[in-house]
């Protein structure tokens, strides 16, 4: 027997939870302290947010759940934003929120809240542990149902006496059974459709956009003409030379319609039928096409990759071979630095098994293209909007993978929502390059007001969008956590810096200074997007304009 | 008729909102857009904390409520610990979260969540507005909801078609009725209570703590002989030369236990009963002592200060003369820099009407003692426990009041949490010094580790704890965001910095590198706390030592 928190430690330790992301108080003192008897890996954050996108990125390369340790309802509050990007990723994650001591609560002390009604945002399984003796119970529950299928975010409340009672014992977990596969009925619908010679596309999301997944996907599109097509924000997405190239939903509306455009069937491979990010006036929501018919082959909780792969076998396709990307580079860029040429830049030189994790919204938006041909790796994406996220991510991915270097590519606006992700990048020795498209904007809302239909903007509500006055200074702000950082304003300067970066792993800073892509783009007047090709992957553009017979 | 945003920022400024901290996205970009037509003061932060926080700095020192404009419930999350200490500080505040369109909500886009469950932790009026035409009356009554009394926060959750949508207009506010004092027969009861000649204490809170509850407070305690306390976190309290000095409850219930010792009765002025800020094994979470009968003189919707000053009358103290602080100002101090040599030359240089946001923990544990003399200016504690309070509650009140100097005194750990405060105040070339009390520690919680009873640390335990490795240098951190920053390690050096700032209003920051107050400490083995009595502010210690006889 023994207190509540070292038997919770050697339980989640059983149910192979080996990474704790955190930023404890006092009501979790007693986890902390009974750290140094397990051989739990204690990764401490400097704000909540940075430790519960940690935890993610973490699940994303680990494909398992680490724990984060959370400070009452402020503490969860905190990490709330990059939870949800977990939630909508569909990663397996358990927080543990410490809590007042239960007999403590009646007196409603500085820190009270609710905790439960928080977490509500963001977690099905949500329990408050009343006794030290239920705690390794509840803790093997919060991981078996975060492992999933469907993988989640599960929350257990952690009271303080509860962590400091004697009388509990750890346990081990239980044997899982295997998720099921689609049942035959619906998976020969299916090869059906895709034999069928109707115009179909398939949009695969989530689980298969992994090797396995995708060379499955592959294979059905060789055999039967599909048009495979990935979802906008994959939470993980595995490709480069040797691995099938997907082409990725268009974040803008616009183009993502003109994607689907004339398609008869669409078939969801654990992903939802496409919509639009936000809703604008006089626009589309939904985007699947008048007509289309949508068929879904997987339900969550089932095997996603198992299916994919019996849909293969149901097609035909097993001895097909998948299409794989040849690999290729850019060259490397030259002149005034922009957005486009630190992705050209980054795809001349990414190393091998690299990890992008990519939030570098309206200035990444050649990311895609620049490094299809490049060595295999995996992207990871933004995967619920709340921006924040690419840093921690990057943390979370590079303790997950410590010998692949991760570059994280994000835009300045959302770097500074969790900068704090520098210092544990550097505490932990990380090999993260840390590349800033710092074009002293929240460009995207550049975009988004003529979008929305909003009237020519004037002084006040244009300065809402602008971060150049002060403007940011990433290198000092690097700096200033102990992380080697350079500034670059050509593409030359940028090229050194990362050459350097690669060449010798470690924490690294890169400010590029970039123009904002689209100043003055007005997609108001543009209800297909059109002029916006021109700015685009250019496969991606080339294929819309094919399409389009332009 | 305008659409909805149009309206409901006319309808905020009819109702005296007049500054709206923001981080919009956008399904905020019709608000944006009609800030042009607008006199809405707009302060962008670079994160929702920071925009919290400020709306609450704001609050304690205008005494009326701002608005916040949020992004969904990724903005709110992240907005959420400020929130809550404002809901603690129990200010007006009036949170706009901007939503998806009212027909989007259905298609469960990236960014869908639910956030009334989120606004719930620190609302009690939520509301979310489904039509153009009922905006500005929702919006009358967030603004009346949050001004009480009880003063709280209030959430308006706006969908984005439900601002862009023509068919509103703005409304004037109705006249408010005059909240209602004690009743004569409660304070005639308490009066009586104050004459018996009992030994009584009188806990001054919230509303009572500016010049006219403490002049009040004090002719009452120089009538009846009853012993003054202030509430360990005050929202705002007015204080020194020229005013009457409360003792402040001291924040370990070690302590607060020693100076509530021996009170017959305890009367509560807009406070509530002291209680530990957390539950310790084996101490007690509520600090009334034994015996002490407790009276409530006034009910959070009453008025305050119109119950106290009845209260007066009623123990026939109107021609009492309150008992003021005479001026005084601490020595400078030289040598080697500390977190009380800090304290002590904020006392010898404070300037007149100066603002005090604290949340400097352990090392601004003598603030209190060496500013009592200075002249007359406010403080702002940390009231809900949510660190990362103090830098954004700095922006809030250098917007309120931009004649005062603001000054923020802050742990290291503490100023991480919301940093990207110290951008808005460039920005807005706020009067702001910031002092941080660069420890390299959560010092706090090496305290708090012993206070639980938690075993000896091990390496593993204690290395949560330390923000040493990488060391933070908040002079690069600040520059970074562009304000002038100085190093100190000398209290000569602090001197010099901190009169540079008070001389040269505008943004500055000193980073002080200080030593870990408590290092070492064990209050584990010191049950009623006597040995840190020779750590704490001297006239506390002193009147401590003096009840116990030592």
């Amino acid at each position: 027997m023994t207190n509540g928190a070292v038997a919770l430690l050697e339980t989640l330790r059983n149910a192979g939870v080996d990474t704790c992301f955190m930023n404890p108080g006092t009501s979790e003192m007693h986890f902390v302290s009974a750290l140094d008897g397990s051989d739990m890996r204690a990764v401490l954050a400097l704000f909540e947010g940075v430790a519960t996108g940690a935890a993610d990125g973490y699940a994303r390369i680990a494909q398992k759940p680490a724990a984060t340790l959370l400070h009452l309802g402020c503490g969860l509050g905190n990490g709330l934003a990059n939870l949800h990007n977990a939630r909508k990723a569909r990663v397996p994650l358990v927080n543990i929120v410490g809590d007042h001591a239960t007999y403590h609560t009646q007196y409603d002390a500085q820190l009270q809240s609710d905790i439960e009604t928080v977490a509500r945002n963001v977690s099905t399984w949500v329990r408050t542990t009343a006794r030290s003796e239920d705690l390794a119970r509840d803790a093997l529950e919060a991981v078996s149902v975060a492992i999933g299928p469907p993988a989640q975010v599960t929350t257990l409340i952690l009271p303080a006496d509860v962590s400091w009672t004697e009388g509990a014992r750890a346990l081990e977990p239980k044997a899982r059974p295997e998720p099921a596969c689609a049942d035959d009925a619906r998976i020969d619908r299916i090869a059906r459709t895709l034999g069928s010679g109707d115009k179909t596309a398939i949009l695969l999301g989530r689980r298969v956009l992994l090797e396995r997944g995708l060379v499955a996907a592959s294979k059905i599109a060789e055999r039967t003409g599909a048009k495979l097509f990935c979802e906008v924000f994959p939470t993980r997405l595995e490709r480069g030379a040797g691995l099938p190239n997907v082409e990725r939903l268009a974040y803008f509306a616009e183009l993502a319609s003109v994607q689907l455009a004339g398609f008869r069937h669409l078939v969801l491979i654990d992903a939802k039928a496409p919509v639009s990010f936000f809703g604008y006036p006089g626009k589309k929501s939904y985007l699947v096409p008048e007509g289309c018919e949508l068929h879904d082959l997987v339900r969550v909780d089932e095997d996603a990759v198992g299916s994919i792969e019996r849909l293969v076998r149901a097609v035909g396709a097993e001895r097909i071979r998948p299409r794989l990307q040849p690999p290729s580079r850019p060259q490397l860029p030259t002149g005034k630095l922009t957005g486009p040429k630190v992705c050209q830049a980054l795809g001349a030189l990414l190393p091998s098994d690299a990890i992008i994790s990519d939030e570098a919204q309206t200035s990444g938006v050649k990311l895609g293209a620049f490094t299809q041909g490049c060595p295999r790796h995996d992207l990871l994406a933004l995967t619920g909007g709340a921006i924040g996220q690419a840093l921690p991510v990057a943390v979370g991915a590079a303790i997950a993978a410590p010998e692949r270097p991760v570059v994280a590519l994000v835009g300045d606006g959302s770097a500074m929502y969790t900068l704090q992700a520098l210092w544990s990048i550097v505490r932990e020795g990380l090999d993260v390059t840390t590349i800033i498209m710092n074009n002293r904007a929240y460009s995207i809302l550049n975009i988004e007001l003529s979008r929305v239909g909003a009237e020519e903007p004037g002084p006040k509500a244009k300065a809402q969008l602008d971060l150049a006055s002060p403007p940011l200074d990433f290198v000092k702000l690097a700096q200033g956590m102990g992380m080697r950082a350079t500034r670059a304003t050509t593409a030359e300067e940028f090229t050194l810096a990362l050459r350097d970066a690669f060449t010798a792993p470690g924490p690294r800073l890169i400010d590029a200074i970039i123009p904002s892509e689209f100043d003055g783009l007005k997609l108001r007047a543009l209800p297909t997007g059109l002029d916006m090709l021109q700015r685009l992957p250019s496969p991606l553009a080339k294929g819309i304009k094919k399409k389009l017979g332009l």
